[in-house]
Order: structure tokens, then sequence, then C-alpha cells
């Protein structure tokens, strides 16, 4: 059994955690989100990217989801004491990811490369991957007319601003980084973890090539939405202040076409019938993942729900 | 009384220190070899200006001289765990000063500008400049025929390799950082720290307005040189290696035409009178700086010796 699944940050790494232990982590491949790749100071930062592989090792902070365990700030103290930039929060073990990915980016490896060897040292045995080796870069339109960079809005501006829909920047030179096309071509299905629709798993799906391969499998996807809610993150806003209703069901129109299987949770339970109109099958089931066991159970009944679809 | 000191690494660090102690710091302006600077992962970084800052805002490691106190190693740590370079010890809390120096340098500030917004953070009221807003590249020549930028011959090889010279790359389009040639013109005299004179010194008097600026003034040396050994570095060793006896004496042949007095240490006194036949006045005292007195002791005789040269 070899599964494919997509992930963006917090909740993509939650799940696929739970994916590595319930099949061999050498069967599972992760494309990850880096439409939210960004700079700073310099330092090529890959947000998703750090989450699924900081979570896959086990260093990362179980109180935030993001950045490293036992962590220090020192580095980012002084910064900001000489006027630096402290909107986007690194911690000093984190930085030394950023410092070293960017060495290696600026002496020509390529990003699935420099991923391929931090995996390799952090012990994971899961195949992870960015992408794209192109730079994508997330933009969040907002109702001002205006452009924001992904991480402006998503961190300095805490989600504030009022979406009107999402660019995304070198997308229509960007092809699926080397191995991804490979991995879906030979999985038995392909998973949507429950990552934002719109710029977590939109940003992999916008890469044509991905989304190519991906149509001749079978995919089922995990709502992000819960009893309307988004467990973290902008979600459930942006489908607001787009005029959509928040809700599983606007989950499975939103990849209506693409998913033969939606996951839902219980709390959903009556959307099911709703969801089956639209020619998804349902599974209802607890999806919030609030520990190890319940990221294992999830990913289990994932599994077994996928394999089963037609 | 205004004063200008030419300064490399922690020797003359430790004299400014003491000089700012003797005179009010607005009147003292130092003049700092960036020959050394060099990128590491990507980010810019200034040895000696760092050294000379943290130690006048008391922010330096008193066991190593360089690098801040109470230091943190975690961001290297990693980034090594990766694979990273490690033979170049920084900090964490030093690291905040690279990311915000190469974010300003990045978005177009000047070496100088940036140099003047940290010292205003760290509360440094005399008068720190690099020595130029040009890139200047210091490189050891070695036996082999070969050249190694500074920080490989200095930290990765510690000193190792056989020495037949120098390079300043970058430095004929050097020009000195605005500001520099205004304070030596206003000064009653300039000082050469006790730093390396190939090394440290050499790249300042590279620069040709300096270098001319400061034949009008009078200009008084500490020899880095006692009885025939550095305090640190490898000044003594490159002496050697060229074929010159490392002594007080060869620090005066050295700085012959350019200087009128040399401060020697009280271990070289019977080389007084072999200084004293090329021209320049010698003046013999404990130049040893082992703590704060002696560093202020050492900047107050040199002071009233400069002054009264002819």
């Amino acid at each position: 059994m070899k599964i494919v699944i997509l992930a963006g940050g917090v909740g993509g790494a939650k799940f696929v955690d739970g994916a590595v232990r319930v099949l061999p982590a050498e069967d599972v491949t992760i494309i990850v989100n880096t439409g939210d790749d960004f700079e700073l100071f310099g330092l090529y930062i890959a947000p998703d990217l750090d989450t699924v592989c900081y979570t896959l090792a086990g260093i990362a902070s179980a109180e935030t989801g993001w950045g490293r365990k036992d962590e220090s700030w020192n580095a980012l103290k002084n910064a900001t004491a000489l006027g630096g930039p402290g909107w986007f929060n690194v911690g000093d073990k984190d930085l030394g990811t950023h410092l070293e990915r960017t060495r290696r980016l600026q002496q020509g490896d390529t990003l699935t490369a420099v991923t391929q060897a931090f995996c390799k040292a952090w012990g994971i045995k899961s195949h992870v991957f960015p992408m794209s080796d192109t730079r994508v870069s997330t933009f969040v339109k907002v109702k001002d007319g205006s452009s924001l960079p992904f991480q402006s809005y998503f961190v300095e501006q805490q989600c504030r601003p009022v979406v009107s829909g999402f660019e995304f920047h070198g997308i229509e030179q960007a092809k699926s980084a080397p191995g991804i096309l490979d991995a879906i071509e030979r999985c038995d299905y392909v998973i949507f973890a429950p990552s934002n629709p719109w710029v977590s798993i939109g940003p992999i799906l916008a890469i044509k090539d991905i989304a190519n391969a991906i149509t001749k499998k079978k995919v089922a996807a995990i709502s992000p939405i819960v009893g309307g809610k988004a467990i973290k993150g902008p979600a459930a806003k942006m489908y607001q202040e787009l005029g959509i209703e928040p809700s599983a069901y606007s989950i499975a129109r939103h990849y209506q076409g693409m998913i033969q299987g939606l996951v839902i949770d219980q709390i959903d339970t009556t959307l099911a019938e709703k969801i089956e109109a639209c020619g998804i099958i349902p599974y209802v089931t607890d999806t919030i993942m609030s520990d190890i066991n319940a990221r294992q159970r999830l990913a289990d009944e994932v599994m077994k729900f996928s394999l089963k679809l037609p």
C-alpha cells in the first residue's frame, strides 16, 4: 500500500504524523505547500515544510504546532532590539534550519534536494516533497483591491483583512518537484489533509501536472471545517468573506470533481446527505486530532475509507 | 581634544574601550577594518566591527574577546546537524546582529548607516565607522601559490598555512566611508591600535584617501608585538613567514614614514634606541591590557604621549 498526502501546515502535519504510525513511513509520500514560503532577514523560510518535518521528526513544539520544542529566542530578540522586524516568530533552533537551507539554495541545490537531506538528518523515513522547486508565492487579494504576500496577511496582519481572492505568483511556470508525479502514479490513493483548501491545498492543485496526475487516482479529503469553523487558521473566515457559508458541505463543493470521498466530523453528520448528492461519498467520524492516538486513529479510518472508494 | 583610532578586532577593541574611559566618547572616532567581512549562510558578517561595538557596548564575551556574553548556540548547532559549516562560531545573540545587518544592507542601507544605527541602539556614543562602504576583502597568499579568503585562513585553517603576502580585493575602488575624512581632518592626532599591521591596520591604510588624510596628522602606534610575540592572533607568525623577525622594532619599520611615535612594552625596552634611530619616538610602558583598569591606563598614557608628538 502506497499513499500520497497533500498537506499544508499544522493540520496537515498532524494528519501525516498519524499516517506514518499506520503505514510504514517509506510508503507515505507527502506533497507540501510552498506557496507560503518567503524571505526574512535574507533567509529562505518554508513554514509548511518545516512544520511537517518538525512534526514527523518529533521535534515540533507541542504547544504551538509550529516551530521547535525547547526553543530559545535570542537571535530574533537581538535583531528586533536593533530595529528588525519581529512579526514572524523565528526561534534559534528553527533559525538553524533556515540558515542551512538558505546556504544550500544559494549554492544551487534545489528545494527538493535540501528537503531530502534534512529529512535524512532528522531521521524522517517518509518521502516529503515541496510541491515545486519553482518559486510559487501565494498572495491574498483583499477588499481594498490590493494584494498581500501570504505571510503579511497571515502573520503580520493576523488574517484581519477581508479576503476577495487569491493569486499564486509564478504558478504558470511551476512544475511539480521531481519525484512527485512518480509517487502519484504509483500510489493506491491520494488524501487531501485537513488543511486550508484556499491557501494550503489550493496552491498544490494549481500546479497543472500535479492536478492532472491526481485525476487518475482515487482521492479522499478530510474536511478542515468542523461545525462551521476551522480547527485552526482562517479557512472559515475566508469562506465567509468570499460569500460561501463555511461548512463541510462547502469543502465538498470546493473539491467536487476532484475527490471521490470526504471525511467529515461527527458534528456535521447532518451534512452527509447533501455531500452525497454532490457525488461524493461521505465518511463521518471524530476528526479532532487532540493527541497522538487521535491522529493515528483518524489516519487509520481515512485510509480504510480511501481504499474502498470506487 | 578629538582623536581617531584605527582598529581591528580584539586588541583594537580593548584599546578603544580604554580610550572612551579617558576622553568623552563623543570625541573618539574609530575606523574599523572590514577586510575580514564575509558571508556565511547568506548573512553578512563583520567580525571586527562587531568585536569593537560589542566591547564598547559592554556586551562582549569577556572569555573570548569576540562574540556576545551570556550567549547560546542553538542556531549553529542545528545548522551543523543538518550538514552546515561549523568552522565559524556564531552564537544566537550574535546572529541577531548579522540578521538585521543583512536585512538592512539588502534593502540598500550602507554599512556606515547600519553601523551608526546599531551603535545608537547599543548606546555607543563614540563614532564607529567601517573603513569603507565599498567591499574590500582581505586574502592571504600562501606558500603553495594560492590565495585564501581571510576567514578561511584565520578561523577555518587556524592560521596554519605559511603566509607569503596579502591581497585586498576591491581596494582600488574603495573610498573611505563618509565621515571618516572629516573626522581625521578635525582630530588632534591619530592612533593605530595594537592590532595586526598586515591584516587589521593594513587594509585601512590601503584605502588611499584615508592614508593621505593621515599623513597630515600626528600619528602614534601601539606595538601589537610584545617580547617577539603577538598578544593574540598570527601577527608574529606572519612576520616570521615573511622573513622578518617579529619585534616591536619590526613594527617601527612597518609604519616608518607614517608614524611619529611608537608605544612599546616594557619588556622591549632595549629596542627603544633602534626605534629612535628610525626617526620614531619610542614610549615604553606596560602595554598588556589584562583588565579594564589596564585598558584605561594604557589609553591615558598613549594619549598624553601622542599629544606631545612633534
